[in-house]
């Protein structure tokens, strides 16, 4: 066990909340040497229990290890914690797992390599229960050479890891993407098993269909990113206006059956703003377009 | 090619757009002696190059074949053809594969039963290119033994056919319920590669980490469904009023870059709703209860 220990890079974790505890428990299932800091010591017991040095400040937390894992509540979290240290980083690279924008991201990257830190932001593409797992997906961007130099430390995290870029702000923003997938996939869900459920369909039975379904439609994302990425937005399945006409039926169903119609009238509120800007006859990817625009539809 | 068809039921097939012709295209592969009916007959023409016989009414075509297929724009088309015709439907099994809604399809099974006909409701779950393939879904709802006499002349439309349930509405529904899927995912992808492409990165290779996504939050359903069957709403992961905290980064992320923020701002509406309703500690499944309900959620 010992030998096992030394061969592991020393690691720090700062924040236990339910993430940082998964982290904290994985850096020490993996052997590595671990100090933990938390706004309130009393969630480190468990940890130090285990093995675990529990550190006085941040200060003494940064300085136990060359690889320090920040995970807080957010990026003003952060600022509080770390700008006070000083050259305490210097030297260290800094991985932080915080959520928060790729301009906070990219920010608090210039504030490290200020002070002479590496710096990794990185998105947990997981829930903490995965973290350790090969389930987990934890997006890293920042400077490659941090990645390699920590790559088998941070495995300890997730057999799911990925360097995505040298652009700090990209983990964020792959993060951002990530979720409003999730919530669509899930609003468009819970949508369906409100509109089967009026039938008496449970929603049980209706989860196989829509993994189904979902399937079927994520194997159509490539062409349509073609498209996309061509700007071009053939339609030689249905246009825009065909798709209108589809949406017009789905409200009235939900009305129909006192169904909340919020969800069909957001997607024809975007369907009605496309073909004012004269793209009826488009594909469903034009749809694009409106989504790069900052201008409000408002079903 | 002679005994071939003579085994085959004859078919008609009333509506020749996209889909219908189609739908006329694949019964004509499989050798089904075939009649065609359109409002504009010039677009028969090709089908009867191919061996159809083009009806000169409605009435003709329905005489002609115990199995009629409609597809037409909506149900008042439906019901402009057929409710003149009276009793020469009776005895047929018409098979409706317009789209519209699950009431519209209630309806028109009352109004085909009345004449003595058999009345199959059904949803397309797949573009006209699809007919005929391994991929295309058609779901039907009505007499399973109307469904089980022509399952084999059905199953020339795709082999991805289910019989749903003797309930003529629940097609419509599902319809509706794969079409919300459909516009959410493809939203959250269009969303979603507006924001990495803020930054440079192109649709192309979002698409990939998309499906990947996707997948994984496909993988949640059955679990969300049972908590939505038992109207039970732990949140071992994540409560909804983490998830509104994660909803603002989105918001903040997609206006600091200048992307439209309709989409996250829909969420978070949902989101600021169920919390109002009491349920922020709950699990992100309690939104169901919101979506069952008729009242609005403005973002």
């Amino acid at each position: 066990m010992r030998n096992h220990e030394e061969s592991r890079t020393p690691v720090t974790v700062i924040g236990l909340g339910l993430m940082g505890q998964a982290l904290a428990g994985a850096f020490l299932r993996e052997g590595h040497p671990t100090t933990v800091w938390n706004r309130t010591a009393a969630k480190a017991g468990q940890f130090v229990a285990q093995g675990a040095k529990l550190a006085g400040s941040v200060a003494e937390a940064v300085a136990a290890s060359p690889l320090v894992v920040v995970c807080v509540t957010d990026y003003d979290a952060v600022r509080k914690l770390l700008e006070p240290l000083g050259e305490v980083v210097d030297g260290r690279v800094l991985v932080n797992l915080t959520s928060g924008t790729s301009q906070e991201a990219r920010q608090t990257a210039e504030w490290a390599e200020r002070q002479g830190a590496a710096y990794l932001d990185g998105a947990i593409m997981a829930i903490p229960q995965a973290i350790g797992t090969a389930e987990a997906l934890v997006l890293y961007s920042g400077p490659r050479s941090a990645f390699d130099l920590h790559e088998p430390a941070l495995r300890s995290l997730g057999a799911g890891m990925m360097h995505l870029s040298s652009d700090h702000g990209l983990s964020s923003l792959y993060d951002a993407a990530g979720l409003t997938l999730m919530w669509s996939v899930l609003n468009g869900f819970l949508h369906g098993a409100a509109l089967l459920g009026a039938a008496g369909v449970d929603a049980s039975t209706f989860a196989s269909f829509a993994r189904q379904n979902i399937g079927t439609v994520a194997d159509w994302l490539p062409g349509y990113a073609q498209q996309i990425d061509d700007r071009e937005y053939p339609a030689p399945d249905a246009t825009i206006g065909t798709h209108l006409a589809a949406m017009e039926h789905l409200i009235h169903e939900s009305e129909a059956l006192g169904i909340n119609a919020d969800l069909p009238r957001f997607f024809k509120a975007l369907g009605d703003r496309a073909v004012a800007e004269g793209r009826g006859g488009d594909g469903y990817a034009a749809l694009v377009e409106l989504f790069r625009g900052a201008s409000e539809v408002r079903a």
